[in-house]
């Protein structure tokens, strides 16, 4: 058959069509980022994918739970779920919940998401308008930024330390927001090992912003992507626990648990808020085959198994990371310890030159996520993510022998 | 542990937080379309679900598929896989729909969605700003309708007859506005089995609907989730072909062909359009797994063999429905004969009281979805969508028979 090509829009119908969120740019970051560049001379060790350990992903438990789920209920595996997801699932996310958090939580506070992505769509949606402000840690995680931006909002960024975002900081944003007549509606926060930076929010920190989000009338939306990526110390309750619910919806997601690609991830809200939540979906929700799988994993006691066999993955990883970074960088930069997730940052010290660093770091052959990519405001360039989650643990320590190469070579450049 | 309950949010707090997309109650029908209702008295035969029959669900090839996928690339299907998504499913749906189209496409040209209505979505966000003005069929699937109105948009119906969406109207709906100071921007259309109807466009038409868009610059949106159910007469030209892609974003599924809960469907348009439609995605895309066994299916010819298995029973079903219909509710209604897709629509006679229907039939134990469902106007109480797709083949006689009691006592009801 001959086929011919497509005719070409006109480029001033095109662009004279496009939405305002087109035009503000907002996902170019997500649409750059999947377009092939030129490959690298040296196949690089990558720590840039804040994914899980591929040897670790658990793919006889889900072939065996998936066949379960097709073979004993194809036909409610393979239809419409509905927007809110598998009844199932989430009073698995209730009685999980509720547990841990000490809340009184039923399947009716939950709604499944395309992932914690998913979800800050939806909360953007049902909270901004036009104009709106939204807040944000510096740096922070540009997805859930993007979402913010998409609605036709301004985010703030908000600065933050070790220790977590600056309450300080904070009300202060807030306040010259509203002195210039202004709507703050959202704070977007990951108060758990954070990405990019692998920092956690204080216990004091986390009463202070809850205490000063409600005063000022400002939505929390509490991205916890990593809190269950622990493997030292004991985890803090959620912001969503300490302010019982109230102007607080919670992010959860089984992808950094789990596996990315499922795409399930889950709002928690009081009920009012769940309805309201569920009135800006169109997508027909996600897949009942993967929160059927899901329900299967984690019920089964799953989940809590698998999660103690990667977090000692991780935690040793992290410590190859680190004792690696003390041999072969420590003059060039600083960093955390983190005692979960999946992310360190370093800062450069100021003899680096992060455009050098970059050069040299692709001739080395490591890959990272310089931090400017965090910021949006033309930050971030004496900072780098490191993830140590998805590399393999004995590529770590070359990987850093590059990456102090590169850091040596950077730091000569600009210095001499 | 004890728990405590939730608080609840200060109700004037999150009035004032929501967004004017859920004071609008755009997608209320869908929140209220999952609340349970009382049930009904005797067990209803479902004549509701536009969703593939559930015995011919390729439940054994997916296991096998699946399982092959997550053995054989466990960590690529288990991982993020973009916006646009899965390469190797772009290319078999280019290499496909190439051929069927007479149009040289590449994977560049598609994007991965959730179903047709996370493509709906996408292209509302890509084109539509608040007080833009979109049109579709009336009756027509609400979802289209709701992702449009959820961007601040109002949606004008256009009237349709058997061979689709009457062009003469759409132009006077488009000038209207147009005189209105107004900027039409999408047409959203069913041309093939329309949902609710069953209804085709005719060819001649699609030319005129292609011209008259074309030439007010008005995108049109394609939905073509029932094109691939067909089992008599020939397949017509999409839109988007006879447009060669110009002015037409084109959305298809695997939903109907394979099962609504994989939740994967595809645009297809220009590259510049493609590139458009990411920008506005921060979802993190689909699930890699989902994708892969898709390819997996379609690529390996099974596809095309499931298709020719359940267009049989669909013929078989359509066919049951008709002549059980003849047979019991002539007296009472007229409807089409379709040449596939999964719906029917049923217009009834005068003398038949719609809300007395309703009453009769949820007694006599046969449900339907009123066509007052499909309408945005209030219009649509005369008509009735029977869906045949799902029903037991062997259940259509006693459904059809039930339908025509209920008829006859709202017949008798309205004219006593």
């Amino acid at each position: 058959m001959t086929t011919t090509p497509l005719d070409n829009w006109e480029a001033d119908q095109l662009k004279e069509s496009l939405s305002e969120r087109v035009k503000g740019g907002f996902g170019a970051f997500w649409v750059s980022g999947s377009r092939p560049v030129e490959p690298p001379p040296v196949i690089p060790i990558a720590l840039t994918g804040g994914i899980p350990d591929a040897d670790a992903l658990p793919i006889d438990q889900l072939v065996e739970v998936s066949n379960r789920v097709l073979r004993e209920s194809g036909p409610e595996a393979l239809r419409y779920g509905g927007h809110q997801g598998s009844l199932a699932l989430r009073e698995w996310l209730a009685e999980h919940t509720s547990g841990r958090e000490g809340l009184e939580l039923t399947a009716n506070n939950f709604t499944l998401t395309n992932g914690i992505s998913g979800g800050l769509v939806n909360v953007a949606e049902t909270f901004l308008n036009e104009g709106d402000i939204g807040l944000a840690e510096s740096p922070t995680f540009p997805g859930g930024v993007g979402a913010f931006q998409n609605c036709l909002c301004e985010v703030g960024g908000v600065p933050m330390d070790e220790h977590g975002i600056l309450p300080d900081e904070l009300e202060a944003a807030i306040k010259r927001y509203e002195d210039d007549g202004k709507r703050v509606k959202v704070l977007y926060t990951v108060p758990n090992f954070q990405n990019p930076t692998g920092y956690s929010m204080a216990l004091d920190r986390r009463h202070a912003v809850v205490d000063i989000c409600h005063r000022h009338k400002v939505l929390i939306a509490e991205d916890d992507a990593y809190g269950d990526i622990r493997f030292e110390g004991e985890r803090l309750p959620s912001l969503f626990a300490l302010a019982r619910g109230n102007g607080v919806v919670y992010l959860g997601s089984f992808s950094k648990t789990m596996a990315t690609g499922l795409r399930v991830g889950w709002t928690l809200a009081a009920e009012p808020v769940i309805d309201a939540l569920l009135q800006t979906r169109f997508d027909l929700g996600g897949s009942p085959w993967m929160h059927k799988v899901i329900h299967e994993f984690a019920s089964a006691g799953l989940l809590e198994k698998h999660l103690e066999t990667v977090n000692e993955i991780y935690h040793r990883k992290r410590d190859a990371m680190l004792s690696a970074l003390d041999e072969r960088c420590s003059r060039y930069a600083t960093w955390n310890r983190p005692e979960g997730g999946y992310f360190l940052w370093l800062t450069l010290a100021e003899t680096v030159d992060s455009k050098a660093l970059a050069e040299a770091a692709r001739r080395h052959g490591v890959a990272y996520v310089g931090g400017y990519a965090f910021h949006r405001d033309g930050g971030g360039h004496n900072a780098v993510r490191l993830a140590y989650s998805f590399v393999k643990e004995d590529e770590i320590p070359e990987a850093i022998t590059r990456l102090g190469r590169a850091l040596e070579e950077a730091a000569d450049g600009a210095t001499g």
